[in-house]
């Protein structure tokens, strides 16, 4: 270990683990893709602009825009194993591992191309579009198989992937309104730096590993609660309590227990999460369109006072994400679902990037454990 | 970023990712677990042992061994829903394809249990015993009913993993000789520290997410030829050639082309891997005993040699375990799958570890791209 092992380091907080031109915490008004302003972006951007800006570096022209956009759209149809495959699932399966499962199933069927004298993965875009478009119709095919047995089309009114997806679950062209609200949801989910799933798919990655085996993976580090789960657990934080002033006595035993309450903080922001802003006016649009009788809005508002005047914890991306989500009649189990649906466009890029200047990623540990054991055989044992 | 951007780490060579007390590379004779130096565990054990060894931090005595090589043989059942999925699963498909979606599949019939109350996964040991267990059955079923259409049972005359993969392979109870040289092998391949696939592991664990998503994912990071690929690539290097005199020849030429050579050199090793030793003897005696036509041990010798001398580079442990596996008649695109079988121990180790005193996972990078991009909306683009 030598040098090594003084650093001692937890989590590698703080710790570069690569160069990367894709995404900056901390900046402007806190988050850029690509030397972009978050809030531009979320606020004017559909999905799909900035989805094609994190892959391929710049923001389309209307004309790139729509041929993405085709392109997305051809990339959702389900090949009939995984059909297959997906009815086989139990029933009441965790939506993340479906997803996983089915990425991963994908991976042996459609195989990415590999060209040994480029030395390139050189349909790495195609694969992207590929996983971009069908993620939705996995989980909608899945989902209506087991409610109803009923075996739903890909096909869809819809061009975008959040409209596409509210299409394929509630099975009925969406409101206006809540295809807006998912492009906004979509764009401030899609990239955040080397989090702990982006993470994982440049490790997998950096092995020189299909891309397919680093989105499986990705998938499954999104899945814990410390990741990816948090709205989740913020949406059974809130509907937890009838009125505000109940969510303000409730939580405050909470923090007497030292209860975790998801939702709030960030490893990376200090003082806020900038994409709270825009999601909270988006949970505001969606309560007052849907005539919000469980008060889930004001709620989740008095929580927030709350966790400011008590512990200075401002709330991340996940806390309103929960109501608004909640407002379009999504599942709570199909909210880690969606961060997968916008995540990918930053996985690919960064799959990509990693790519372009390869190294494996392998650190070391200290050694705390046990020295010199003597062995003795079994029957002296 | 600050400080953190200025510490400019490439693949995180030497940087300390955690603390650790399962295995120590470069002490004693390089590599140790649980304190037991590797020659002895290679000389003297069982797979099962040292699987044992991993998981409990101590070995077993007899008893314990047999209850643990019990619980193993019981863990090899494939459910029909997981046998259907992998029936699906194309022909050509990638073998390591193909255990990574049964492994993820598994995880949606057999979800790993969180106790909510004690806050923790208290049935970890028996998913680690499941998967250790069933990744041969997964690879033999799908290997059999894709070259026969038969589906072959998971009974076996064998108790251990090593003889009961060789026999659901070959259909036909393994030579002694060779159960002895799988327990060698999946020893030696069973832990190494903080490499790719288990660093990956511990990302995903690390987020609170499950086992099957850290093996799953771990699985996709060693598919990669520079990490587990490596034994497959070996095979093919020296199955070129068909006199040791010949290999010299190609295997300067392919120097001067300044082609990488497989299964030479190591990250963490500088002078030699010492898991070479042991497994060179293994493919000796094997060699000796299967009459080695085509002379594989010898022109391995002979690379071996030139490398040495041409480029101070030492065989790794996949280097002779090409032959090895080779002169078992096992396919060469299951060499990586072997890896699995092995591999799984320590992973396993690793996720208990990271879970006993769990931090996310979740480095930072070094921005390298454009700043203050000035945002047009699409119609001015």
């Amino acid at each position: 270990m030598g040098e090594a092992a003084k650093n001692k380091v937890g989590g590698l907080a703080g710790v570069v683990a690569g160069k990367s031109a894709i995404c900056t915490v901390g900046t402007g008004h806190g988050l850029n893709y690509r030397g972009y302003d978050i809030y531009d972006l979320a606020r004017a951007c559909e999905f799909e602009e900035v989805a094609y800006l994190l892959l391929k570096g710049e923001l389309p022209n209307l004309k790139q825009l729509q041929e993405f956009k085709a392109s997305l759209k051809q990339a959702r149809s389900l090949p009939k194993e995984l059909k297959e495959a997906l009815k086989l699932l139990p029933k009441d399966a965790h939506p993340m591992d479906v997803i996983r499962t089915g990425c991963s199933f994908l991976g042996c069927l459609e195989q990415e191309h590999y060209d040994v004298f480029t030395m390139k993965f050189d349909e790495q875009e195609k694969v992207a579009i590929r996983l971009l478009g069908i993620f939705p119709s996995i989980l909608g095919f899945w989902h209506h198989y087991h409610k109803s047995s009923k075996e739903v089309s890909t096909d869809s009114t819809q061009d975008s992937i959040g409209g596409y997806f509210l299409e394929i679950l509630h099975q009925t062209p969406p409101k206006e309104l809540w295809v807006k609200a998912m492009h906004a949801s979509l764009i401030l989910y899609a990239e955040h730096e080397f989090n702990a799933s982006t993470f994982t798919s440049r490790v997998i990655t950096a092995t020189m590993s299909c891309m397919y085996s680093a989105i499986t993976g990705a998938i499954g580090a999104l899945k814990g609660p410390l990741h990816g789960g948090a709205n989740e657990a913020a949406m059974d934080l809130i509907t937890e309590f009838k009125t505000p002033q109940e969510a303000i006595e409730g939580v405050k035993k909470k923090l007497q227990n030292k209860d975790k309450i998801m939702g709030f903080g960030h490893r990376v922001y200090v003082k806020e999460d900038p994409r709270n802003v825009v999601i909270k006016e988006w949970s505001k649009k969606l309560s007052d369109d849907v005539q919000d009788t469980q008060k889930l809005y004001e709620i989740s508002e008095a929580i927030e006072k709350l966790m400011w005047d008590e512990k200075k914890l401002f709330p991340n991306l996940d806390f309103y994400s929960a109501s608004a989500y909640h407002f379009m009649g999504i599942p709570t189990l199909y909210f880690t679902p969606i961060f997968i649906f916008s995540r990918t466009a930053g996985w690919a890029a960064h799959i990509f990037e990693q790519r372009a200047n390869n190294k494996l990623i392998r650190p070391s540990s200290e050694y705390v454990g046990p020295e010199n054991k003597k062995f003795l055989p079994i029957n002296e044992r």
